[in-house]
């Protein structure tokens, strides 16, 4: 993947005859518009692309190269894609879901994971889970762009992820409905295995280099913490969220709370 | 990170202003020389880079921009960097070392990674587990690059890399040193949890999409494999040894093999 090929992803354009070639054939992602420019010489990949957008009523709408050239730094080969970002998850509707569904239970929410490597990462690895939804805030956070799309592995498209404005306004609700707050923190109290999780768990993971924020601290029951026995002091938050999302798995298989 | 850059990374040549400031400043890897254009502008950067150099004693060569030209397809900026790979460890050393050291003792077997990022990110999963060293093969896996050094967030000054021609020959003579043979792979026979794991430990995870390798799969003593639980069907090389090594972490501080 090129660097500019990935800035622009993060905006929801995807250009170049490959990269679109690939989106109308694997992504899930509404595409709103495909602009190609006036004049392309018409080779079969073009050709090939044109009659999909067409299969699938995509929009398609000749422009200046010019155009395309104002939108986009590197070299787009004449072809831009508009898409627009997932369909999130609404909050309430999740919660009503989960209120008719039988326990154990597994939400995974990230404070100020903005690397959408990370993110996309998080995403396949709590789907593999088989957990309920992912949450994010609105504001310092990655959003769900096509490269997190594509990190994840296509998890996206299974697993509910959703934006909410306040993360401690949602983990006061997810409280009332029985949820307990576990936050991985390099400070935590305990080990990450020495606790045994609820059946309906809010697991939260903080951000690169920060952790969680002070104001989300305050609102978890346990802190937990990997241990670090070598000479680099963390891991990777998506390394955190593999070794504490599949603790609490083990311990749900061992209890019989999940057939696998 | 620029593509560009990356590819060359992998070549041990680093360029641009600001990625040779970086390498000067963080890496303990050995700079062999450092090639400077001819006429080039001598900013604040430059005079920088030039100082740090000769306080090092750092080779500079001032070469015409033509020859940089024929180095570099990207954007030099006039100035590259000629770095050495890191230095490999000796299997003979290790098991030297090994036969003095109290158990527990870990060591990870990568075959095939191929993904410099995947191979990062996993030493430094490794180093902050404790584990002993890393083994990978000379051919089908990433070597450790500069930009293996970066994601393992420096971990590689820290954990021995051994590069070994033969995987099999390796595990042989691990077997004969007391080590128990754990591959983590898809078709395993047993959740990665279920299993006690020995006090020498030898974990071998397998490349991005084929695992392990048919014939590195006869010599495990044990297969484990990782729940899935969701519709995608796999977890990433590093998110597996995230879960699977901090798993025998886990156990080894239960069993007070581990003060942690």
């Amino acid at each position: 993947m090129k660097g500019v090929k990935r800035n622009m992803e993060e905006q929801g354009l995807v250009y170049g005859r490959n990269p679109v070639e690939e989106l109308l054939e694997t992504s899930k992602r509404k595409i709103n518009k495909i602009l190609i420019a006036k004049g392309i010489k018409q080779d079969n990949k073009i050709k090939k692309i044109i009659n999909t957008a067409r299969d699938n009523g995509i929009l398609l709408q000749e422009v200046p190269k010019e155009k395309l050239n104002t939108m986009i730094q590197g070299n787009h080969q004449g072809i831009i894609a508009l898409v627009s970002d997932i369909e999130y998850a609404e909050l309430e509707d999740i919660r009503i879901k989960l209120s008719k569904k039988e326990a154990p239970q597994l939400i995974i929410m990230l404070d100020s994971v903005e690397d959408p490597h990370n993110l996309g990462a998080i995403i396949r690895i709590a789907e593999v889970a088989g957990a309920d939804a992912v949450i994010i805030p609105k504001r310092r956070s990655a959003s769900v762009t096509p490269l997190v799309e594509k990190v994840s592995t296509g998890a996206v498209e299974y697993m509910p992820i959703i934006r909410v404005t306040n993360l401690t306004d949602t983990i006061r609700k997810l409280k009332d409905d029985g949820f307990w707050i576990y936050g991985a923190e390099s400070s935590g109290d305990t080990y990450y295995f020495n606790t045994d999780y609820a059946e309906r768990t809010l697991l939260i993971l903080g951000g690169e280099g920060k952790g969680i924020s002070q104001i989300v601290k305050k609102n978890c029951d346990v802190l937990i913490k990997i241990p670090i026995l070598g000479n680099i002091n963390s891991l990777n938050v998506s390394s955190a969220a593999s070794i504490s999302i599949f603790e609490i798995v083990r311990q749900r298989i061992l209890k019989n709370q999940i057939n696998a």
